[in-house]
């Protein structure tokens, strides 16, 4: 068996989802029977980097999956994304070595959170951000943000999760951007919690409101406690950017 | 009666097009529901500067409605917006003049159509562009598109529908542009023809494919025959821009 390396969007509106579930569409169930269909083969298990929770998106999502799949390099793309439906969009598809786990293997991955707060939302952008009636203030969340880069304990900004062992994880880039009426919200890490970009994205929109100062989100970092921080922001503004082996 | 001129964006996506048909969710239909609920009349009737087609989308549409609505102008366009679907948003509502027709006022209007050629398609933009396998010559569109700006009889490319008095309109502007993967047609005109802008869009893919010479654009324009055209672009490409009064 090959082991095969594929980087992937996806446009997670219509999907319950990464991860297979009886009775939902999933980006997992989709892309094992298109797999299926395409090889012949039985069962074809593909293992993402992570998963995405249902309305989160991906513009470079990576899995690997093993088959014995024989079609010339050249022609294997066009033949997977011809099985898949548009919403599902594989860019580009390698043989790795045996060992190659998307997951264990991901040393870092980058998130981006999109918030729109123009005078009034756009109909384009209902399924793919965060609308905000009020105006942000992206520089003062963009300067409340630096306490969070670096090794913490994010348990503030995690949904508990069973048999987690450590809430420990390292952000090695956090950016609040606006350009007209978006703001995005960068976060790269070694590893992420439940909803921690989320919840990250909650708190800073509550500073950029002006709700709270921007010196809280050192105070909810220090005191390990969901309760402190800000709501989980929606998952359609959460978009899985690129993951680094 | 007060008569109301709006300007509006909506997704195509799911609207079968601008005109109330019935059995069909349209955007003439949404706005008037919800205008008539918004305003406890029993029929409001609205008045697009034209129809779009099925999947045709729009960011500066303008209309206007007479209403005898008496919500104060600075809470009008929140509680318009609160009756409307996510798909559509009015973005300015304004009194206007008694005698003011959002079609026959009309003096110019922009139509966008955009089409992306990138190795593999965006699963974002799959209802929001034409989608190309083969990379196209913007260049070649930009110089083939030359000979349309101006009068001229634009037979060849209309689709053609009862009634019509003449096929002579004028264009005055034609743009091709590319960045990235990412090429748009703006085309604006004192008047469109039925799937005017598609058919120069077809027509335009087929010189940029190299399918056809530039010099082709200027005979058919010349034959006034629409089989001589390419073929009428997919409707999820186009979106109407701006309405100039």
């Amino acid at each position: 068996m090959r082991n095969f390396k594929i980087v992937l969007s996806y446009d997670g509106s219509d999907f319950q989802g990464w991860q297979t579930q009886p009775g939902y569409r999933t980006v997992q169930e989709t892309l094992e029977t298109a797999l299926q269909t395409l090889t012949g083969e039985a069962r074809v298990r593909v293992n993402a980097s992570g998963r995405t929770d249902a309305g989160v998106h991906a513009l470079g999502q990576v899995a690997n999956f093993f088959s014995g799949l024989h079609i010339p390099q050249h022609k294997l793309l066009g033949a997977i994304n011809a099985h898949l439906p548009a919403d599902i969009v594989v860019h580009s598809i390698d043989e790795a070595a045996q060992s190659f786990d998307a997951n264990h293997d991901a040393i870092r991955k980058l998130y981006r959170y999109v918030i729109h707060d123009g005078p009034t939302p756009s109909p384009f952008l209902r399924k793919y951000c965060c609308p905000s009636k009020r105006r942000l203030d992206a520089a003062a969340m963009a300067r409340a943000a630096i306490v969070l880069e670096g090794r913490h304990d994010f348990h503030s900004f995690e949904t508990e999760w069973p048999n987690r062992m450590s809430s420990v994880r390292t952000i090695t880039h956090l950016a609040v951007n606006r350009a007209g009426d978006t703001i995005w919200i960068d976060v790269e890490a070694d590893g992420f919690l439940y909803n921690m970009v989320r919840t990250i994205a909650g708190t800073l929109i509550h500073v950029g409101r002006g709700y709270w100062p921007e010196s809280k989100v050192a105070e909810i970092l220090k005191v390990e406690d969901r309760a402190e921080a800000g709501p989980t922001a929606p998952a359609q503004g959460l978009f899985l950017m690129r993951v680094t082996y």
